[in-house]
């Protein structure tokens, strides 16, 4: 079991403001202990060859979420960092907003399991167009970024 | 069997000259039949929390490196679009250079798999950091893309 | 698009009922379009070392359930086969009775992905053990199993 | 890094030696650190509906070599446990044997992540049939099994 004083949401914001989640614009839409919403607008430079988001865009986002959702039911100091994670793409995402819900499936010592549901949304519609699982690690926050 | 002339060179290019594989900067190093190599440089805009390669981006140019090793190895007006892929994260990413290498194990019917081994390097070293294996399925280039 | 008349329940017995599946003593608990429930009783020659359910066999049961899942999915005379799948271990699998329950996530032309959740059972307890998504392929049913 | 002195290959034996690997008939034909190779033999007991072997089955003939190559690469007293696998079909494995060829990729801290070459073996011939991935963790062999 992981103690009870789980990391501060604040900590997700934190991880997000960085690098590649900060510039192509991912917005953290709801954190609680083992549950992350992130949401990213479409942009000509996070497409691929047919206008739609490119693959690797939609993983890094539900990498980012699952990441989020499995830290945040970390104790405070730890982090979750990627073992390996496995996508399918069930229809194109080709909506002008993309959503990643990642749910942590169960933690069992340090290793946790998550699970993301990817939306694509139009004005229109909203539908299911990606499923992933992401297995993580937690490691010590490293004193710098404490 | 696929028939005998396959996709020329080309299309890899113009496909890594759209979106997201052309701001982040894919390199393709080289394309043959079965076989493609992607490289990007590191900046700050790619990476994560530590500042190495975000893992979306390192399984953005191994989605690429896959898509263009199956592809290559199709017949004209065909190209690999992915169905699932999975990642393995085996160090961390942190060198200067990020390279994918991809080479497809087998085409059956419409659907082809194929693996890709990813290298970060540096000035004094190169080391395996990641490990994917990617299925994709033929389509039919649409019109407007021929 | 799928069309209307999907396999009759019956099918899914007559797949359960050859080879390593009747073997193993594999019972389908409920079927409908999109859904199965498959069961498995422990027995000295399905463990692995530590005496809990080996994780192939976990696999098949899973493996059995999918294909049930989207092959009752699917119209009369065609059959789910799989693509490829991914299992995570989240527990030990050491109650005396397995059960997986497979849903199909999406149908898109000839491909279905589904995830199955597994269950080990005691008389005391109920626990999630392990999560699996796979993705299938719709053939025509070759004429000799008609 | 893991110690100098890895466990004997009479481990693998003995795990080899209970429960499903056992009753199935799996054989082990080669192991060293960080590599093992393990043979089944076509039984109708192993089969799937259409008489090849069961998706479950090479899975865990895939698992069972995943394991002792991560085992037989550890020091005495640890021993692989899977976190997950995925596994690729390719193409039936239609042939009387089976062999799983396992091979370490890296170890990181208690973390190891093998791949696995499936082949399905006639007497005329000899393919490809599956491509699996496989994470394991490493832990303390308890006392009752050393």
């Amino acid at each position: 079991m992981e103690p009870k004083q789980t990391n501060s949401p604040k900590l997700a914001e934190t991880i997000n403001a960085k690098g590649f989640s900060h510039a192509a614009g991912f917005r953290i839409i709801a954190v609680e202990p083992g549950h992350a919403e992130v949401a990213l607008a479409r942009r000509d430079d996070l497409v691929q060859f047919f206008g739609h988001f490119h693959g690797g865009v939609i993983t890094a986002l539900g990498d980012q979420a699952a990441g989020i959702a499995v830290t945040s039911a970390l104790p405070k100091g730890r982090i979750g960092v990627t073992v390996e994670l496995k996508i399918n793409f069930l229809a194109p995402a080709d909506g002008g907003e993309l959503v990643a819900r990642a749910k942590l499936l169960k933690m069992s010592g340090s290793i946790g399991v998550a699970v993301v549901e990817f939306l694509t949304r139009d004005e229109k519609s909203e539908r299911l167009c990606a499923f992933c699982t992401a297995t993580m690690r937690a490691l010590d926050l490293p004193a710098e970024f404490k």
